[in-house]
């Protein structure tokens, strides 16, 4: 450990600046703290950035440009000297309101270039790299300058110069949808498999080129992991990565606004971080937490309301049971503003009294904190595929739910509902009617929202990840902050590390979930690579916990089952990590699966500290986690379509002292496509010492719960 | 006058249904209730719609087509059959809140024609013709039905196939913008006029084919006068009219959208009407309320906060004097959240609580409303041309502008202050702080906004006169009522009649008005056209009454002068009807001017009658009018570049009885470019059989106010 660390010291650093005589240098190098990562910046032809980075000797990113296209503007492309450069060591650490470990560390070295371009006044920019012991976040800083105010970028160039033709872990690039399923494949084969890997989805705008999003998981033949990412993503569009696939290259690709433009930018200002993670250990990936280091600590003054959740919500049935609806009505054209319950009813909704009392009473019961409800408001009806814009009002509820008698009766019952807003894509609507609703949830006692923006967006021409949508975003949290809401959002630009800058933003889904499992089926190792590539930005609101995988037990005449054993889907309340957590199965299932349902009761939603304790993307992930403030423990293992066997070490556990384990694994005999709900529940002592090897269905997966031992 | 007719009858109606036997029909011919107008539709070639118009049995459309292009969908072109068709008279009236009439007849003849698409699943449409004694207007409708619920409009193809090469008053075709200068030409020379005419304008699109804007007003050789705009624009883009300048036939062209389309529809839904007023003397035209009856009724349930509003503001003075700007920073580069009173102020800020209690105190004085202030709020430093989203927010004001003094100041003086809202086009960002921006209104006593678009708007790609605006500014309004706030919008639309539907939105710019005076110059014609184009829709904030019309004056360096007498502006505030008049020059120069002022401070701005008593387009309007409730009248004339001599009759006076006139006039040497400010103010009395011969100045007008005469 660093000398300098102190674990009690919230905000310690220590500067070292070198300032280099201007115009004599061109190239600058930086290694990290523990000297495995070395970042050379350097000026090349015509006065062009390049840098390039290595770890432990071997490259990983080989020498690659940089450069901001500029419309209508001269460019910050070229024509560059190095007016100035500074380097600086900064080591300080900090607590997240939630999340997977108490205290950060956040160490790095920094090396600030201050580019000047002579032909266009001495205009500068700076290019900020942080190289940290897990890898390297950089960005572009604009600084206001008499000479640059405003201006709009026509492109990024940043390049990723691979050093190989790495195996990667990939979904297609799309301006609207991350919801892909993943392709493992090496980069050279991305332009053959681009076709088949883009799947259709709703309102998806795929970039024509060979591209991937981001996270972007890769692991080279030498054997180093490499993540490339980026942090910090606000006030500018989400970067996805063109692919040459012959030079293993990769360029920055901007998603574009409705008129082409790819960032309205004003100074002072800078890009988001782009950020590449690497290790030799899989696992170190998974404990990195560079991206939220480089995100900004939150300007919230209090966070005191903002707690994890665990919830179960009226939800999966409208996926699976076909037995009921969002949509109240039978009819398939509806306005705000017409009378609702003058429609016929479909006899299907989901969101009714009755139904949603049904849930408060199993979320009591269980100790749930909370009930989601979709479907409660009007609007249902033809909510998808016109491109309409006043779909919801967000606050005029169907004529069987009855807010007011709801809400008493779950703060009766200590339990809180979770609101959901779909927007249907029409962000224009859900911002012009924004405060009437979110005063409308705090008049009715509503702590939480799940936004939805299925469809396309509306401002009409806009993405899902372009500039407007990403501030769309960031104003919504900022919106329900201004009330004490949190906002877990689903089909939004993929997570960046912005929980550490709005925490209340503290769940989304942003990639493939569970509701697939009803829908063909999610790839048996999706949830091994998931972690690796969504995760990576953020908590996933990914909705494990379907008890009754076989889902023609609903007799609706589908033929579909869920693609992971039932002891798989309690291993993602660990391996999946989330401050919001649901048991998205119906209470139905549950009450017929006690045993194993005790886990889903038990288990946190929010972590003292992670032990990564084994991965390998695309293959198995096995996490322990100790519960906040509580001498509780839980382990998650999944593995992908390959039965396997953990080796277990329980070397966390503090010494000396003995703990009850309750291991929730497959039966001999179970599979993610055959008898998915064999399990078995057992109990053995542990402690610090232990070993096991626990056992993987193929498809499968394990939970612990590790407890203290009780007094006599 | 027609038998039907009763003045206390609000709702009377006549209804005269003719069912015809579907298939055999393809021809429909209708009257106006005075039998001046035939209106005929028939079914041409393949089921294509045609209409044709006469007044006096003079051509004004000839035989037109009509149809709706939809896009990804059979369109509503052709392949029609009459499968219903009905007729109706009606004849009620109805009382505006405010108006140029206190009451207005609403009496036409009525032709609805179902159309079928045998080959489309009997797709249906209607085509809906209301005949008035002053001309016609229709519109296409879209009923529910099982086939049609969403479409999305390519282009409306409605023509109007004029009877000659007409004189026509216009401005170029532009999504963005109505404030050009008006061009007099014949139809056949418009493209060649096109470039000239497009002068430049901040955020212009003009249409590239030879187009023109409505209301388009047009002289036949034979003497009629034709007037071409549309009604109740809602949800629907503006009309703009291609000109075929050699077959003298124009075509109706939608303002596109971000993406290209140009209409987003939902069944039950239709158009905005069409209109075409048409008569043989010009003051029929300006006398006409057909496109307000074409209007729906207000659904507000309370109106009795809506007020006509005379009104002084901080505004001129940032046009002309040179003196104060509505920034109070010197920077160029500022962001909502900065600290704003860390700016170096550029010593010349106008909203500071200083002018403004200087504005209140003069208002107060003279018996004014309002206080306009204009640059009260933070962000005006680098307000323009950024195409940047968070320009204002609409509740910070400059640090010298104290929100709660100048409050309680104005309350305690019985003036009200009137909120301004510019938002530089950013309308995303407007309507996400709506709420916040109206409840800071209430909060501090504000009753009415002056709204403003100037730039390009955001969403970005949308235009100002696109659907998606047409619907934010009716958002806007029906907001504002929510707080009982009236809204005077400025780069907006130009208007359609919907003041009667949204009486709150009480007045608009839409057109070059008085601020061109200070850039330029108004042409000496310009409203004697105003009043034939723009003001057919609707009520304008013109801001008349500068009196220092020399603007040399403030020694800023300038050459330059209102282009007009002294006398016109005071005409204008009968001439240009608005229930919102501004006294637009600064406190100091009414001070010079005090008999002249006194016009000002008696005039009435909501009505009980209005007679428009001469009137040719580009040339001379005279109107007279009575004030609402009481025994007053003013009387307004304005002439072109030409001198002239108004004949006036005093005959909508109460018979037998004695009244003061107050004759503001012209001076013998006054001239719009010469000596401007010489104008003589002399009484006479009148009777309803007085006739006077009144001289008005090159580029003058003049103003009469008649009062009774005061008991002895």
């Amino acid at each position: 450990m660093n000398p300098n660390y102190k674990k009690k010291a919230l905000r310690f650093i220590t500067a070292f600046l070198v300032l280099l005589s201007p115009l004599l240098v061109t190239s600058q190098t930086i290694t990290s703290p523990d000297k495995n990562f070395s970042l050379q910046f350097e000026l090349k032809e015509n006065g062009r950035p390049y840098y390039s980075l290595t770890y432990k000797d071997k490259p990983v990113i080989k020498s690659s440009k940089l450069g901001i296209e500029v419309k209508d503007a001269p460019s910050f492309m070229d024509g560059f000297t190095i007016s100035k450069s500074a380097q600086l060591t900064s080591d300080t650490s900090w607590e997240p309101v939630m999340g997977e470990e108490k205290t950060i560390r956040n160490h790095y070295n920094e090396l600030e270039v201050t580019l000047a371009q002579s032909q266009n006044n001495n205009r500068i920019i700076k290019l900020r790299f942080r190289l940290f012991n897990d890898g390297l976040g950089f960005r572009y800083e604009f600084p206001k300058q008499a000479d640059l105010n405003y201006f709009v970028i026509k492109e990024e160039h940043t390049e990723f110069n691979l050093a190989g033709n790495h195996k990667i872990f990939w979904i297609p690039g799309d301006y609207d949808t991350n919801e892909y399923a993943y392709t493992t494949s090496k980069i050279a084969e991305i332009p053959a498999l681009q076709k088949k890997a883009t799947i259709e989805i709703n309102a998806q705008q795929p970039i024509s080129k060979p591209s991937v999003q981001t996270p972007s998981m890769m692991k080279s033949d030498n054997g180093l992991y490499i993540n490339i990412h980026e942090a910090a993503l606000i006030n500018y569009p989400a970067m996805q990565l063109e692919v040459d696939a012959s030079s293993f290259k990769f360029k920055s690709h901007l998603v574009p606004d409705a008129v082409g433009n790819k960032g309205y930018m004003q100074t002072d200002t800078q890009t988001p971080w782009r950020t590449i993670v690497v290790s030799d250990k899989a696992t170190d990936i998974l404990a990195s937490k560079l991206i939220l280091n480089l995100n900004e600590p939150t300007k919230y003054k209090d966070v005191s309301w903002i707690k994890p959740v665990k919830y179960i919500g009226v939800w999966w049935e409208y996926f699976v049971a076909g037995k009921s609806t969002w949509a109240y009505g039978k009819e398939n054209n509806v306005k705000l503003g017409q009378d609702f319950s003058k429609l016929t009813p479909n006899g299907k909704h989901g969101a009714t009294n009755e139904r949603v009392i049904h849930y408060i009473d199993f979320a009591a019961k269980n100790g749930f904190d909370a009930v989601l409800v979709e479907g409660w408001n009007v609007g249902w009806e033809d909510w998808i595929g016109n491109w309409k814009e006043e779909v919801f009002d967000f606050v005029t509820p169907y004529p069987d739910f009855d807010v007011a008698k709801l809400r008493d009766y779950a703060a009766s019952k200590g339990v809180k509902i979770i609101m959901h807003h779909e927007t249907s894509g029409s962000a224009t609507n859900y911002e012009r009617r924004l405060d009437r609703a979110f005063q409308f949830m705090k008049d009715n006692n509503y702590g939480a929202v799940k936004t939805g923006y299925v469809g396309q967006i509306i401002p009409r021409g806009e993405h899902h990840d372009g500039q407007w949508m990403v501030n769309h975003y960031i104003n919504v949290a900022e919106r329900a902050a201004d009330y004490k809401i949190m906002v877990n959002s689903h089909e939004a630009v993929r997570p960046t590390g912005l929980h550490r800058t709005y925490p209340n933003w503290f769940a989304q889904e942003s990639a493939r979930g569970t509701e697939f499992e009803a829908m063909g089926g999610l790839n048996p190792d999706h949830t091994t690579i998931l972690p690796f590539t969504r995760l990576m930005g953020g908590p996933m609101d990914f909705t494990p916990g379907i008890f009754q995988t076989d889902l023609t037990y609903y007799n609706t005449g589908g033929n579909q089952h869920v693609n992971t054993t039932l002891a798989k889907q309690l291993a993602y309340y660990v391996t999946m990590y989330s401050p919001l957590q649901m048991a998205a199965d119906i209470p139905e299932n549950y009450d017929r699966f006690p045993d194993a349902f005790q886990f889903i009761k038990d288990v946190a939603v929010d972590w003292d500290n992670t032990y990564v304790l084994e991965a390998e993307p695309g293959d198995y992930v096995t996490i322990a986690r100790k519960a906040k403030g509580k001498n509780e423990w839980f382990v998650g293992s999944v593995t992908d379509e390959n039965s396997r066997t953990a080796n277990l070490k329980f070397d966390y556990l503090p010494k000396g002292k003995k703990y009850i384990a309750t291991i929730y694994a497959d039966g001999k005999d179970a599979s993610w496509n055959g008898k998915q709900q064999s399990y078995v529940v057992s109990t053995m002592k542990v402690d610090s010492k232990t070993t096991l090897k626990q056992f993987m269905a193929p498809g499968g997966g394990f939970a612990i719960s590790i407890k203290e031992v009780p007094a006599k």
